[in-house]
């Protein structure tokens, strides 16, 4: 069993606790305090991950399958823990890959997780994850729950109201008839073994089964997707020089629908960009208007390595120079492609994507309406794509 | 009903017909004629597109909405064309989707395909594609077949040999109790009304059905990973320079698993080159080393303009630059770069994805090895995203 590790996802200062105590809201209207009201059932979950993947074509188990280089299974835990009512997570894995998986808990900090061996079958993986919640378990230190939800590791999209419901009906009805009558073995499993009230919930659309390959192509897709929803743009505090970063702004809204764009500064104390970082803003365009300075840049990347909050999802940050680089020379502008080059060669370690983007910034207003709007695709595609095949390049719009 | 326009996919001189001729030799082993044996039945295949997609929570049909830019049904057509030996296709669309159906048709010049107007159920649609196929239409220009393919127009994967197989049992078996046992109403209405042999076969997971939107994600994907597979690497015939581009070659063979990589000269006759765009390959590396030339890769963009072969995909054409440009003045490179620009504009409308890039090219053999691997990495990934927001740019390795 591993030791609780910190808390992942962003953390700034003293404001960790924000995330989880937002989630606890759904069980505890009040809202005021993270403890579950006298009410709330103690609920644990349990995974049974011992499947081997032969359907999915590929050598790896499906559930260690990498969506942007983060293991499948990383996914499910994390939108299990993210739900602060669920105080245990029992995950049942072969021996073999037993230590994959403690690497997997360390590497993406992972809490309230124990691990038990795995069974021959995925009953018996139940049974055992079942086994280890019962009281009469000496050496174990997870506390009893009235209500143990049964979920696959490789179904990563279950939302907390689908979680909730859940819970709701299993404490509502207990295990009924109808429960019985649609129920499968894993039901009757945990009513016959388990000696603690179980209930098994069919899923809905949205709690689809990662099965075939193309499975992880769209589960690795709708991560892109939801993770590109919500873009800042950096600004520095001249006035006079950054209204062409809300040119930018406006027409990244106006290009990219549904996505929220705002901005945020870099002038200490920096409360709005730490205030976006525990939003989990994965992506930033940092602007520079008519300057080679990488001092924006940098105090951003380190803002954001202090934040934590690349554990799980790689962040996109984009150096952008407005210039009017048709009069310039160019000598000055390779060694800060060479710059940018060396800092994302640093912080890809740190799983940030540093790229650049020139933007061509003429005195005639039609010109710069038009290099703009390439600037805005190219932000977008990096944001879309997220490939760290490109991490270190100067492009130009 | 649309006139037959000229075969899809890439052509040269007087080949188009090789693709055609090797499709049809699954029905006909021989190889020697594309006519079919005396024993294979006439074939037709009837596509019910009436949907209007509401589960996909998209205001486009699904059967309309973009993969790679290309709609989805489009996609279908195509490997129900590629088989040779399905003479008809109807496709059954609503009124108000007629226009945006011949549109396609026209633009990705399918063929062998007839509209129909679809009705209000699916079963109405196959119904008048059934009608349209019988004899007793007086204005009809489509032969009656021995057998109908009902296929559904969201499923873009379909492979010959299952479609061959569909049409074998229904030679060998008719339509059996087994059939009646498993068919649906499509099956009996095809008995009741189509006065013809009709059969309806389930699908296996390569068959699967673009429901939701996630199943657009991963058909996306799983097209870009097929036309990503084959990469021609394009030498100029200069010996003593091109070893650079044979290293690159190695290193793209032994960095992307599974992918073909081969070498084509642009000198005339360019018959390697003609013999590759013909094989349908999507993905050219076009390498120059110490020259800002770009003829090369000019000569490469016509022959690819000239073929025909980025109709379906989007071609990815990359102009390799070996250089040791950091002892070369950056202001000649800023001027290839424009002219990069200028025509990745212009091919763009042909749907040729063109981009630069200038790999450091040293001395010393270990700091090459390392710019090559750079420069494999960034092709790769300019290959497998094969995204439009790109062209145009010069990256640098």
């Amino acid at each position: 069993m591993e030791p609780a590790p910190a808390a992942p996802g962003p953390r700034l200062g003293d404001s960790r606790g924000a995330e989880r105590a937002a989630a606890s809201s759904s069980l505890n209207p009040t809202g005021a305090e993270a403890q579950p009201r006298r009410r709330a059932p103690a609920v644990a979950a349990v995974l049974p991950a011992g499947g081997s993947g032969e359907r999915m074509g590929v050598p790896t188990p499906k559930q260690f399958c990498p969506i942007l280089e983060r293991p499948l299974i990383s996914y499910t835990l994390q939108a299990l823990e993210r739900v602060c009512w669920i105080k245990d997570i029992v995950v049942a894995v072969t021996g073999e890959n037993m230590d994959t998986m403690k690497g997997i808990i360390q590497k993406y900090q992972h809490q309230r997780i124990s691990l038990v061996e795995a069974g021959v079958t995925r009953h018996r993986s139940i049974f055992n994850g079942l086994k280890a919640l019962a009281e009469d378990q000496p050496d174990s230190n997870l506390s009893k729950p009235e209500v143990v939800i049964i979920h696959d590791a490789v179904r990563p999209f279950v939302e907390e109201d689908v979680l909730l419901k859940v819970v709701t009906a299993a404490k509502e009805h207990g295990c009924s008839d109808y429960d019985l009558e649609f129920g499968t073995e894993c039901l009757q499993l945990a009513l016959k073994y388990g000696h603690i009230n179980a209930k098994l919930v069919e899923g809905s659309p949205d709690l689809w089964k990662v099965t075939y390959k193309r499975d992880l192509y769209a589960a690795e897709s709708i991560i892109k997707e939801r993770i590109s929803q919500y873009i800042c743009i950096v600004m520095d505090t001249k006035e006079d020089e950054n209204h062409v970063g809300h040119h930018l702004e406006e027409i990244l809204k106006n290009e990219l629908n549904h996505v929220k764009v705002t901005s945020g500064a870099l002038c200490p104390p920096c409360r709005d960009l730490e205030q976006i970082i525990l939003e989990q803003c994965y992506n930033y365009v940092c602007v520079n208007v008519m300057s080679f300075d990488f001092e924006e840049t940098r105090r951003l990347l380190n803002m954001l390595k202090e934040s934590n909050l690349s554990v799980l999802y790689p962040v996109v940050v984009i150096s952008v120079y407005f210039l009017d680089y048709k009069s310039v020379p160019f000598d000055q502008k390779m060694e800060n492609l060479m710059q940018i080059r060396d800092y994302a060669k640093e912080v890809k370690k740190r799983n940030i994507l540093l790229c650049g983007l020139l933007i061509y910034y003429p005195q005639d207003e039609q010109k710069l309406q038009a290099s703009l709007r390439q600037g805005a695709t190219i932000i977008a595609t990096l944001i879309k794509e997220r490939n760290s095949g490109l991490v270190g390049q100067l492009l130009v719009a």
